[in-house]
């Protein structure tokens, strides 16, 4: 496995990729390897010739009071990960190389921004659509690896690639948890002892939530009453929408999200379902 | 030639010449050819094993109250003139198939929108990112050509393939003028006999208007006094700026540039030059 730092670099190693006939599959990540990205790298190499992750925190994706600055960082830890789940190259650029000057061209992620982790995150899905249209044009990935866990930004990203036909395949990957259900997820390194053992419950509260949808009672209120019985956090949302439209009117496939925010960590959960029968 | 009017033969096409290695020219028109496209299409058969021309008029580029319903369309003309040039694929859909779904996500290209034409063709530059993501993707061309007459939407598209990574090269096409100096534009159809015998001085106008700027003289008051000497259009701009940043400081590279309104044309030229001395 190689770390390529700078655009040039990459740029050569895509086009030597092209030239052999080799098709490419990205996973994009802020680093700080769990099981979840792990699983995304053995999905792409079972896909693809060839996978390469990318390891940036986008500074364009967090507000001026979040967590850029301690967000976890360790990147020979992730390279160790990275190379035996097989990816082939790590790219980890920095923020200068990624973001030379200031650009006059943005983003709008509109009304699908404007729910769940959108309503609080003012100007997060734009980063993310500015970081993604970047690496999807570097990489020249033929598909590109995201979890579900974060449900709204799979869904942000399905309808940029979509509306603005890139040629590039958007592949989802399960949520990876941990034994108790906890989501795996960089952030849970923020978590107190106490905070840690209650985090099991967001995944519990999502199951309740998803049985009183199945028997037609309301799936947030069931969920608001488990978290508020078993959890100190302090709930930032919970939505049920359809998915991945992200409409009021449920019909078909829908989302049942949540968002809890912790003493120094806020953690996102969700449960994609039909509420009709699975 | 062949002229393709869905996206996915489009792509049958595109997976074809990759597969070749042959790489890829394209030269987005909106249509009504004349000697402009044709020597794009020039430089880029010159430039690439092959020439795809997209013909679509984009609504998105249009505000409310242009000229959309009544832009010239000739698609049997265009396919005689685009193949007699060397195209070899001319991509012409329909509106569904490149717009088949409002988008929630959209581009905003800022700053670079807010002066010239853009100050008074509100979103114009926005339909224009729009449709040229699309087609840039769609076609994954090598290169595509553009005609240094639309000054402004060239200085966008650069910065748009610069700041978001667009695996293309942008070229630029000199200015085809008719031989008394009008710069050919598909809209020249729409002036009166009158207008199109003052037309010319819109040409004259800019070069009285860098003789000004290369002598220490405002550009600007130089190019205003030619016209309403000359012409009986009305003045919508005349703007010197900096290019391609269009920043009101004007070091090395210049831009004059100047937008006329006749009874049924909105003509637009400039001239790049450097104001220190070529």
């Amino acid at each position: 496995m190689r770390t390529i730092n700078t655009i040039t670099e990459l740029k050569e190693w895509v086009r030597a990729q092209k030239k052999e006939g080799r098709s490419i599959g990205l996973i994009p990540t802020m680093g700080f390897l769990h099981e979840g990205h792990m699983s995304l790298v053995e999905k792409a190499k079972a896909e693809n010739d060839v996978a390469v992750m990318s390891i940036f925190v986008n500074p364009a994706q967090f507000g001026p009071n979040e967590d850029f600055d301690r967000y976890p960082r360790d990147l020979e830890r992730d390279q160790q990960l990275a190379a035996s789940a097989g990816t082939d190259i790590i790219f980890a650029p920095s923020v200068e190389e990624m973001y030379p000057k200031e650009s006059s061209i943005s983003f709008s992620a509109g009304e699908l921004a404007e729910k769940m982790c959108g309503a609080t995150r003012f100007g997060h899905f734009d980063g993310v659509l500015k970081v993604v249209t970047k690496l999807f044009h570097l990489t020249e990935a033929d598909r590109a690896y995201f979890g579900q866990k974060d449900a709204q930004q799979l869904a942000i990203i399905e309808s940029l690639v979509s509306n603005f036909n890139f040629p590039i395949e958007i592949r989802r990957g399960e949520t990876v948890r941990e034994e108790d259900g906890l989501a795996k997820s960089s952030r849970n390194v923020y978590l107190s002892e106490t905070e840690r053992s209650e985090a099991p419950h967001l995944h519990k509260a999502l199951q309740a939530g998803k049985q009183a949808a199945l028997t037609g009672e309301d799936p947030k209120a069931a969920v608001s009453s488990y978290l508020q019985a078993h959890t100190s956090g302090k709930i930032d949302y919970i939505e049920f929408l359809s998915y991945p439209a992200l409409a009021s009117a449920v019909e078909g496939e829908a989302i049942l999200a949540l968002a809890v925010q912790f003493e120094k960590a806020r953690l996102i959960d969700n449960l994609i379902f039909n509420p009709k029968g699975n």
